[in-house]
């Protein structure tokens, strides 16, 4: 039992970091239950008028982020704190069409690193998926809900958030109204005297910036506690002192390192391009997501981000929304930025993304399941044969572009591991032999 | 100054209940900026990367809800707290026929114990309208917003909710479902030590049982501060040891005088009703309310409750939904439960409301400016010759239905005072002259 108050805010931090940040490195034991074993339906989370006492989950006391709770609150965030909406507009939806294949679900792969091969539909229980779709040539070829997920819910992107920043980022530069050569200060003074004051814009999309910002959670002094402390909707301890807001937060951070170096996986350096966003448009990211994109997707539901205790929505990974219309902004990006009879995106800007970034710097940062990537305006770029560039969340979230193959795949997960390296073994050659599969059978 | 965290929440509770209900009598000093030096788009709330300090509002200290603040706050409930969403499916919205009229803007009438006429334009503005709808004869003949709310954003319903929320519970009657006749302990048998155990559900809908709940602000000891902390989902003082959610609050209501003889209105009765409504259904208020009605409308938008501490949708009062929307809701009850090809709600539910309930009943009550009235399956019936009933809430939030006129007036509102007694003399008689004036001019 956690006896003081601020002992409780601690393990609230701890657990808003665990679930929001992407860059969890280090495997946890996988003693876990199976994907049937905790189905958060068959568990029955917050059903019940009352709900049974242990089955209701709260926000204060980090209860609801505890596996395999989590299966139910990944897809409930909007009940757990507070939230900004992002509007679709008040217009039809454009449905995606539907050609369903038959043909996937006993399509064979070879884990990475594996000795047997593994079927599709397997791997969506070893993945812990709580719902995936498949786009091929523009149709709905594949598509699955599990647990608590429906179509017409809402699932927590996590750091697949980035991906959409770093996609309004870009977008832009390439509209003029941010210069990518220019240093961080330039846009927000407030950062002048932090580690990003002179870092480019540029390094801030690619995340080459040289930062102290650790995110290990095993490091009870890591700048990443201070972060989700900061971020933290509830009221602080009394006692708090620390920054009280996301803005507050990355005025503190320090450098660590060469700016442009090495690529360094951390989450502040999209919580940096959002302020610079606002700065620069005047609206904050969810109302630019909605005004810019959500608004022109003909998407079928209004998506949301999750915010700090001034609103702030957090940049970095709380974006939540509907399966399918994450597959159509996936769709418009296989389409060059066009879709729906609009350029949403400027084209430059997805071949930016498709060239990728510097796989040098990429290569520094050891991820040893991804041999040869880079990292491009917050995409993960995989340089394969097709072409295929991702979006990825912690607990196993992606929209996975192959361009070559004509397919777009968006997958919710709640693997009880939050780092990515657990979910890779058995989506990565997943993706890739469904991709193979859809080349030499497109129907 | 407050000094202690048990201040700031006392503060916080304050706040929420006099936000949440709907049954302030007494009406407060009457010097507050007009509309226009209010508005919260100029007073740009919540605007900035960041806000600037005395423009930043939080749920904790209860910044958002002191006026002019909570001018924004009533367009923006989410982002302050925790939420449940009310989904409109996935379908597309069925459009509401336009056909806007140029002569009501200057449609004279004579507000309740007034002098001079004024002019319904000039009424939007005394009575801090934030977006209104007319609909007549199923087509919108006017329609405007003010402050931050837009088309395609969503504002408290306040009490309002109580009238979705009986219109249910009568649906689950007349299907046979809940027997009227009933005792609350029937159903719940947790609260048959309460004041509502021996209640019937007909005397919880029609607000006439006998209960020791004081609304009365001013009353330090009123229950309904206790009812609103309970409902706060904000984490408790450590010294706090009464009950934590609704439905523990709801088993604590003491009686006080007989059922079935006087009506009270009292928030509490909803929050029961939305409990039996649950047990009886499986389905909490949110989720039936998406299943029976919202996903049947062709909603444009999706709608949503604030939940407590353990996912409860607050019956009472706190629902948020598009003005439109809402309307259509109003357009479904006009045309006796039946919309969009559907019967959505029966028509012997609609038959009931609009016979009312019991005039003497409602006359104990003292409501001087609704001589007549009665109150019928938390609806407020007007008794005139029009047959007119409506949905109030605290700040002007209002559903009018006018049968004889065929027109449904709804309206948003962020009026300073509470009570409706401040806005029923300028609204009630701006109703009733546009209803005539419709009838005189049909077009």
């Amino acid at each position: 039992m956690l006896k003081t108050r601020m002992q409780r805010a601690s393990l609230v931090t701890t657990l808003l970091a665990c679930s929001l940040y992407g860059s969890v490195h280090a495997s946890e034991p996988a003693s876990f239950p199976n994907a049937a074993a905790s189905d958060p339906a068959t568990l029955g989370w917050m059903v019940g008028a009352p709900p049974p006492p242990d089955r209701i989950l709260r926000f204060e006391d980090g209860s609801y982020f505890q596996f395999p709770a989590l299966r139910w609150s990944v897809s409930n965030f909007r009940q757990l704190m507070p939230t900004i909406n992002v509007s679709r507009g008040l217009s039809a939806p454009v449905a995606l069409p539907r050609a369903l294949r038959s043909d996937i679900d006993n399509l064979h792969f070879m884990p990475l690193n594996g000795k047997t091969s593994m079927t599709w539909k397997e791997s969506l229980a070893a993945n812990y998926t709580d719902g995936i779709v498949v786009l091929h040539q523009g149709r709905i070829v594949y598509e699955r809900y599990f647990g608590v997920l429906k179509a017409d819910g809402q699932h927590g992107a996590m750091s697949v958030t980035k991906s959409l920043i770093g996609t309004m980022g870009a977008t832009l530069v390439a509209e003029g109204r941010i210069d990518a050569n220019k240093r961080v200060a330039k846009y927000v003074p407030e950062l002048a005297q932090s580690a990003f004051g002179n870092a480019t814009i540029r390094q801030v999309l690619d995340m080459t910036t040289g930062l102290k910002f650790s995110e290990d959670y095993a490091d009870p002094k890591a700048e990443v506690w201070a972060h989700a402390q900061a971020g933290n909707p509830l009221p602080k301890p009394k006692d708090y002192t620390g920054p009280r807001s996301y803005y507050e937060f990355l005025q503190t951070v320090q450098p660590q390192g060469q700016h442009g170096v090495a690529f360094g996986y951390k989450t502040v350096n999209t919580d940096v391009l959002g302020w610079v966003i606002a700065r620069v448009t005047g609206r904050n990211v969810a109302e630019l997501l909605s005004e810019r994109i959500w608004r022109r997707l003909g998407a079928e539901q209004d998506a949301y981000f999750s915010v700090d205790s001034i609103g702030t929505p957090f940049a970095g990974g709380g974006f939540n929304a509907g399966l399918r219309d994450l597959a159509r902004f996936g769709e418009m990006l296989r389409n060059n930025g066009r879709y729906h009879g609009q350029q949403i995106v400027p084209k430059s800007v997805v071949d930016d993304i498709r060239r990728g970034g510097d796989k040098e710097a990429f290569a520094q940062a050891n991820y040893t399941l991804l041999p040869g990537w880079s990292y491009r305006n917050m995409w993960w770029v995989t340089h394969n044969e097709d072409g295929a560039y991702t979006a990825r969340g912690v607990h196993g979230q992606t929209i996975y572009i192959d361009p070559k193959a004509e397919m777009v795949i968006v997958r919710f997960a709640s693997n009880p591991v939050a780092g990515n390296a657990a979910n890779d073994p058995t989506s990565l050659p997943a993706y890739h032999a469904l991709a193979q599969h859809l080349l030499a059978h497109p129907r």
